[in-house]
């Protein structure tokens, strides 16, 4: 299995603390050593970094909580391999370009038998995990259903993709992270909670590793911040966990739609 | 206008070397401060390392001189913004997927009156430049040739890719650089060169910044490796100019096809 993060915001927020989390469980705290790759939109533009080793002993990923990349959307994995090889074609999350907008994805959990269901051409998978192609998949239903031009209501995608997800979660777990760069979504199968920050601002603890951040100190008033994970981060904060078959969809940190 | 530099060669080779001189032109022996980019692929994954502010000064760029990433196929380029503002959405180098492969373009030079041309539906730009909506209309005319499938001889698509670059010339300056992971194509407008490096390996000088590297040291006799640049980097070897409308593809650092 694998973990996730992902960050929603309404101002551009650096994802360092949580990141710094969530590294642990690559190696340290957590036996997802297979791979680890974060994605940091900025404006209508994404940035991706990957490494297909370890991130507790990832250069990139020293950079990452040393470097804060400012962002109003981030998607993030660490892999523990179970379909696919070891490589970066098979390291989350992975993105596509659709309606002139980088959708990014990644997946915690595993598929079965769904060769005969994930039949793709437009969108091809590069690597081969079962996550991947499920993404395929599902922006190929997409454009099926909705065309070359974006529609004028990306809602009725984000309930069109939470039905395929529904229908994907038959065939094993599915947790999954979902972005257009400005909506973030998420979906449960099994392992998937979120907190949404905004004033008045507390302390955070981290429970893999000792570090302590008050965001009171590093926040404005008026700041809203959602961050996604498998499991909760920090012990304590309340997280809200989702149940199996459960989605919201965020933007600028705010829940926006849910079901 | 822009600065490209990519390589080919038939063992993973890192690219510290030439990076290094190509940064120095990202503000301090060139003006090209907009941004850069650079994609390593290892094996059929990629990954893309960018910022939208001037690489002389990026950590990100200091950390892709100090951590040789080893790979057979980098491309890479600097900005200095003509078209479309100076953003990430905007910076080099551009990715795609076209049957399950992930391509990666570069482009230097300025084009005009390209609008009508360059009408675009399956593959849409994210940013707002004149060089991704030229690659975004060469990956669709190759898929309206070619279809879904990948053909069984890619030469056939870069000789139509070779066309199609010539007919973009007509509009403007048009230096690009174009990879599918395995091949590297380069299309001359005014401003490209190549060197190709294999045994007997010598010495070589960088011209933008005091660096000497001995590659009889950091090589094997079988290694072969192109590097392509706008400008020489070296003032010590002998560098092919190549002339306007020329175009080479290599693959594992040999030429494999030109016209």
């Amino acid at each position: 299995m694998c973990e996730l993060l992902a960050m929603s915001a309404n101002v551009p927020t650096d994802i360092v603390f949580s990141f710094t989390g969530l590294v642990q469980r690559g190696g340290v705290t957590g036996p997802h050593v297979d791979g680890w790759g974060i994605t940091f939109y900025e404006g209508k533009g994404s940035r991706t970094f990957k490494d297909a080793i370890q991130s507790s002993q990832s250069h990139v990923a020293k950079l990452i909580q040393s470097y804060p990349i400012k962002s109003e959307v981030v998607v993030s994995h660490i892999r523990q391999a179970n379909r696919g090889c070891v490589s970066l074609e098979n390291t989350h999350p992975f993105t596509r370009e659709l309606w002139g907008r980088y959708w990014t994805y990644a997946h915690n959990g595993q598929l079965s038998d769904y060769q005969q269901k994930f039949v793709v051409s437009r969108y091809q998978p590069v690597g081969d995990t079962d996550s991947e192609l499920a993404f395929c998949w599902i922006l190929e239903q997409v454009v099926m259903k909705f065309g070359e031009t974006e529609p004028g209501d990306l809602m009725a995608v984000y309930r069109f993709i939470a039905k395929l997800a529904e229908e994907i979660r038959e065939l094993g777990i599915f947790n999954m992270i979902l972005s257009d760069g400005d909506h973030l979504m998420n979906f449960c199968s099994n392992n998937l909670c979120y907190i949404t920050r905004k004033a008045p601002f507390g302390k955070a603890k981290l429970i893999d590793t000792d570090v302590v951040i008050d965001f009171d100190k590093e926040t404005t008033p008026n700041d809203v911040v959602t961050v996604i994970a498998t499991r909760p981060l920090t012990d304590n904060e309340e997280w809200h966990i989702l149940k199996p078959g459960e989605w919201k969809l965020f933007r600028q940190g705010c829940l926006l739609l849910e079901g």
